[in-house]
């Protein structure tokens, strides 16, 4: 099962693939989408599409799991963030792909154990899980936990979402790549 | 030059098609695409995007016209409508359409005159405008109202947006079919 975490944004779109397979976690790419340079909202969009269709054909993932978003800094930002959702959600359907979304607070639950973590404590946990030892920005990170949320709950979709990760590899520190 | 009119939103989105040719108005098409009875997030944007693209092949349009939002009732209502542009706006992308975005008060001032017009008086003038006597929603109209706001921008890219249809008919009541 591979599973492409999206946590979508205007100027950077954090991206994280990684495959759940026998219990384990395997990070198979990672990555940001940046639109800084481009300048006019429909190009974002254009680019944003093709760039995750790309990552889509190259790694084949079987399903998504992107940020929702209940709150913003205003109307005007939570507008253009939806444009880049859409976007996103659009290029998985065009793949048959299944979207879920959770909110950072299911995320950091699942990824911390803790659904009010800071987002330093996310990039940690999810270096940890993977094994990843070089840096990461704080937008590939999340996208990571998004995956590795969902393959939380794919593994006990009936459990509470309680047990986090963390408390699995705790239990389990020999399950862990 | 056909243009195509598009008034988003999550529930029910308006469109409206019309060719502009010697300075002359003709409704080609319009109406809803209505999503009140898909379930989730994603089948609405999967719905409302085959829609929008089967409308474009349909009538090939030139150029596409979109309301610009600057104001929602709160964030999530912002969010959601975000969704359904940018979905909207890749379709017209996808089939290389330029689109280009209007305010609600540059459509009303291009077609009644008067950027605070409320919507029935829009309608009113659009139908006036492309000579329809059948009833008509208001996403209809608006959406058929950005069309002929689009119209007018390129017939008259130089001039003040405060040189409205209804100043031109006034004028020019045998130019108008």
């Amino acid at each position: 099962m591979t599973i492409i975490g999206i946590d979508p944004g205007t100027l950077v779109t954090g991206f994280g693939v990684v495959r759940f397979h026998k219990n384990k976690l395997e990070r198979l790419d990672s990555g940001v989408i940046t639109l800084r340079e481009t300048t006019t909202l429909p190009e974002k969009l254009e680019r944003l599409y093709d760039n995750i269709v790309d990552i889509i054909q190259l790694h084949k993932p079987d399903e998504m799991a992107i940020e929702d978003i209940f709150f913003s800094r205003n109307v005007k930002s939570a507008l253009k963030l939806g444009h880049a959702r859409g976007v996103v959600m659009l290029g998985a359907l065009h793949r048959d792909i299944r979207i879920t979304e959770y909110s950072a607070k299911e995320m950091k639950m699942a990824v911390v154990g803790n659904g009010n973590a800071d987002k330093e404590q996310v990039r940690y946990m999810v270096k940890n899980l993977l094994g990843i030892n070089q840096s990461m920005g704080l937008d590939e990170s999340d996208a990571l936990g998004l995956a590795i949320c969902h393959a939380h709950r794919l593994k006990s979709p009936r459990r509470s979402s309680s047990r986090s990760w963390a408390a699995f590899v705790k239990l389990n520190p020999e399950r862990v790549k």
